[in-house]
């Protein structure tokens, strides 16, 4: 009926569809989605609780409008309408955070959380972006829209539930999206710039400081406070988000020492005691906003109207952010007012802080990147498209075929030669020089320890003897189709750091990029950098470092360095290849790969790739 | 002059002593806290804000009574005076919370924290002592007084900062308390069942939950909201948190059922939708409590006066602990005001409730324990005290004298005999057999690799005969005076897993057994277990689990299992002799310990010893 009087878009606020788990209210809801593709007719929900404009006063929400909630350069979207009507918006009107809209998208039989985001992306007014999201119905359309968002400056602060098992189980049960790994979802967000945040009101604070604050001009945060006590617990969370304090300057210490005479601590944090009620702290704050080393300024006190006048007074005359905690006291109401009015960012909490300034960080960190890709080389590698032959149908290539492969794309394997005899394997051995490793390469037998098919370390003629003797026999043992197969005769690579790279294709992102520490280090650490393909050279830098062993490639305990160079590009092969056969989704594992010495390269030296069809 | 009229106690506000850190000002602290001693007047501060009785209404101190502070079961000690009354106290009045005593103990001449906090235990009405915390003067009385306080079921919850580097240098600049390592605090508040929190909330509210809710029934907890994506950002975090929340029995889902209808979840977390507004809310809040696997019953909704009167009700006919999470709303007020009237403890963001409870259930967990410790064996490991006749002085034992050592607590090691020639050399490689190791041993050379007097895997006598000819060389040349050393012949120990195990001693806390696995997963991970010594049994177990690397004692992908009773025994008999030997004070590294596998015990095979005079 509503296609039929020409409705452009339907609310649908009725629960009870896919959100029960059961087949037939699935198959409802599949009737809607059926519906929206028909007839043209765009579906927000079903199971929401609908749609707010707040800036131009309509709310055909079951929820009544709110006077007071002001209208304001942030719009919410959010899977859980409970949240988005609930506590982000109550909580809202007590920090004083005005919203442009509220978007709840329910189950999403139709439109999604990206594609409002996306309209949002085409407002001017609009500079954040606040999401509850409990899972991505289509995560790469998600990072298409964070791409674009991240280019026009608009800032996504998001919550996304399913950080622990418990509580992916909590939301599949509740709106059936899938999760997907938290750890790819992690990963993806720091690569698009999109800030994670954990509870309600991290979320809010987190907007709000990216919705007012001007970009930090270093990574520098000087803290002032009226108590050594707060300033210690500020600097510890600050420290442990990985927050640079510097010192201040020798002009700025006279300066405060000649201010606070024998009492206080002239040092970042700075504790300037009573000094932060009285007429001097406005002296006080100009001098600190001055420092050339003040990426942005945190002032933390009670909140009195005093403070608060101060404070905005200094906002007046700084294009720096700054930045107001409030550790509360009595009569600071009309304080705090005054600075929600100014729209200071305000933080409750030196935890809540540390967790704000350092998304705040990191989005402009990598909107900085965006900006210099823009006019440098675009951020793609400059691979030649490569569309090798491939048989067709889902198949997984043997170690020799995935080499060869990944040779293509300039990555290096450990020297390796097919025998198809012992008299073969002997010529092998005497091309590439002893010691060696022989493998049974036979695509029936893919575990080859297992199996008993592979030897390390053959030292001479006699020892290859037994050892090619005992492959193929170990191999006919295991699986009589082996037969005919060849021996890999292959280089011993060794005086290297064994490594990972590993390509999976995620249900929600795509193609994913693993890089690990070989052995043990992924396998009990789980200590791995991922990024969605593609990837700039860069992001393959700062995969290398962000993993905890990177020490181990940097020459620690009298190591050698390893050729990270090398490693570098073998990640922007990998990448590129995801890129050039996207079409067969491609898997894979070069596990391990040898990273020498620097100026030696790598070597892969095993390998397993799987192709879909 | 106080002291002549007779006082037995004094306060000193006045700052500008240690805390300004140069040594004119640190003396005239030295001067209180001699006087103190001389005079017997027992001294808080300076540079303090004094000493509220908040019960008896007594405020002594520069800041006015607060009206609106209640008295309550919580007492606050505080290094830091602007955070006990400011945002400790005006937070706790938002909060309902009521104070016995606030004590702001400043820069601690004479009395210090742990005084304060034995005193609170004499207390019958005090349940918990909440402490801001910037570093302990004597971190050894703090665990008297904290196993004290645990006997006597008293909690204490703390903020201690310190736990980055730039907190702890904030601190250092503050009160010029040492923090010591952050990670031993850690480990030593775990173990004596000191709460440990992150911020001013937290604190607060672990605090009110601590003192008004009875202990939990068993470890899960039950979760019911008026909303899906509320139930799931809570699953989250509890789930992060490694909080247990059991399935529903199929009772208590056909009654959910029953009363919901067709909407809402029957599950746990349970989403009752709009029924948490109805009078139905009593009925699904009975059948929740009366589950036989919730230990803990969590409700959140946005906390209006009906929902609170339905909890309160709840609250009278239960002996569980019932918890509140508001997630806020229009005309909340009222509700929240009966909640905190009745002591139900209250939160008002998921992540604060999952960290709340975490410390909750740590805490029972720890208590039951001492309970158990008390009936069956105090805990002590039942080794005889050995005292053995040591050389005087400062020493580092060689490696041979440090295995003897640790031999008398029954730590056992790899055979190896001290060879002066090499004749007697090859007799004892006839004694212990191929393969061994050979090490020069000589207290000048402590670094035995790098002086090359190290060789392991010799293979015969004829092997045996050039590494022994070398070593001796390579030691001559190294330090002249390792003329005459004898060569350790030992046994090559293969087949286990190197684990490290390690003795230091604290600044604070004396003695601090250290176990991790070893090599790099020590150096690069910091993969470590650490407790204060001494130990029981039961902790033993509880460190050979808790590092990352544990699996690979378990019998790791095909690795055989480790004898992990054996590397207990190692762990208790260390802390045996930690006390045994206290007054020499002494540090030690069992690197590596082999484990092998089940029943095959461990063997030293390196050990470093030092003793203090």
């Amino acid at each position: 009926e509503s296609a039929e009087i020409g409705a452009r878009s339907a609310i649908i606020v009725s629960a009870g569809f896919s959100e029960r788990g059961d087949a037939g209210r699935s198959h409802l809801q599949d009737e809607i989605k059926d519906f929206a593709l028909r007839s043209g007719v765009r579906v927000c929900g079903p199971n929401c609780l609908g749609v707010a404009n707040v800036k131009s006063g309509i709310w055909p929400s079951p929820t009544p409008p709110d006077a007071n909630l002001k209208p304001g350069p942030i719009a919410l979207v959010s899977h859980s309408g409970a949240s988005a009507f609930g506590p982000l918006m109550t909580r809202a009107i007590e920090m004083g955070i005005g919203y442009s809209y509220i978007i709840s998208t329910g189950n999403e039989a139709d439109l999604e959380s990206s594609d409002f985001i996306r309209y949002l992306l085409e407002e001017p007014d609009i500079r954040v972006i606040a999401c509850f999201i409990e899972g991505f119905k289509d995560g790469r359309k998600f990072l298409e829209v964070a791409r674009m968002a991240l280019e026009r400056d608009k800032r996504i602060v998001l919550i996304k539930v399913g950080r622990s098992e418990v509580g992916s189980k909590a939301a599949l049960s509740h709106t059936a999206a899938l999760t997907g790994s938290d750890a790819v979802h992690d990963a993806a967000f720091k690569q698009y710039g999109v800030i994670r945040t954990d509870d309600y009101d991290d979320l809010l604070q987190t907007a709000h400081l990216m919705a007012y604050s001007p970009p930090p001009f270093k990574d520098g945060v000087v803290v002032v406070s009226h108590s050594g006590g707060v300033n210690s617990l500020i600097a510890d969370h600050l420290g442990q988000a990985g927050l640079n304090l510097p010192p201040l300057t020798e002009g700025a210490k006279e300066g405060l020492n000649s201010i606070l005479g024998g009492v206080g601590w002239a040092s970042n944090p700075a504790d300037v005691t009573g000094f932060a009620s009285r007429d001097e702290f406005s002296e006080i704050l100009t001098l600190l906003e001055q420092e050339p080393d003040a990426g942005a300024l945190v002032v933390a006190t009670a909140g009195k109207a005093s403070q608060a006048d101060q404070v905005i007074d200094l906002k007046k005359r700084s294009a720096k952010p700054i930045i107001f905690l409030s550790t509360g006291g009595d009569g600071v109401a009309e304080g705090l007012a005054r600075l929600k009015e100014a729209h200071i960012p305000l933080f409750y909490s030196p935890q809540g802080l540390a967790k704000g300034l350092r998304g705040f960080f990191d989005y402009h960190r990598q909107r900085a990147w965006i900006e210099r890709a823009d006019t440098a080389t675009n951020g793609a590698h400059k691979g030649a498209q490569v569309r090798p032959q491939l048989p067709e149908g889902s198949l997984t290539l043997t170690e020799y075929e995935a080499k060869e492969l990944l040779s293509r794309w300039g990555i290096p394997a450990a020297q390796e030669i097919r025998a198809y005899s012992l008299e073969e394997a002997i010529e092998a051995s005497s091309t590439i020089g002893f010691p060696l490793a022989l493998k049974l390469e036979s695509p029936r037998i893919l575990h080859k320890t297992e199996a008993a098919v592979i030897r390390l370390n053959v030292q001479d003629v006699e020892q290859l003897r037994i050892a090619y003797g005992e492959i193929v026999a170990n191999g006919l043992k295991h699986s009589p189709e082996s037969k005919g197969s060849p021996v890999l005769v292959q280089e011993m690579v060794t005086g290297g750091t064994e490594v990972i790279v590993g390509l999976s294709q995620d249900p929600h992102f795509g193609p994913i990029l693993l890089f690990g520490l070989g052995g043990i280090f992924v396998e009990v650490f789980n200590d791995v950098a991922m990024r969605v393909c593609p990837i700039t050279e860069p992001e393959a830098g700062e995969m290398v470092q962000e993993i905890r062993g990177a020490k181990l490639l940097q020459g620690f305990r009298g190591r050698p360095k390893g050729d990270i160079d090398a490693l570098i590009d073998v990640l922007l092969a990998v990448s590129d290849m995801a890129g050039d056969l996207a079409h067969r989704q491609p898997e894979l594992d070069i596990n391990p790969l040898m990273v020498l010495p620097k100026g030696q390269g790598v070597k892969a030296v095993d390998a397993l790739v799987t192709l879909g069809r």
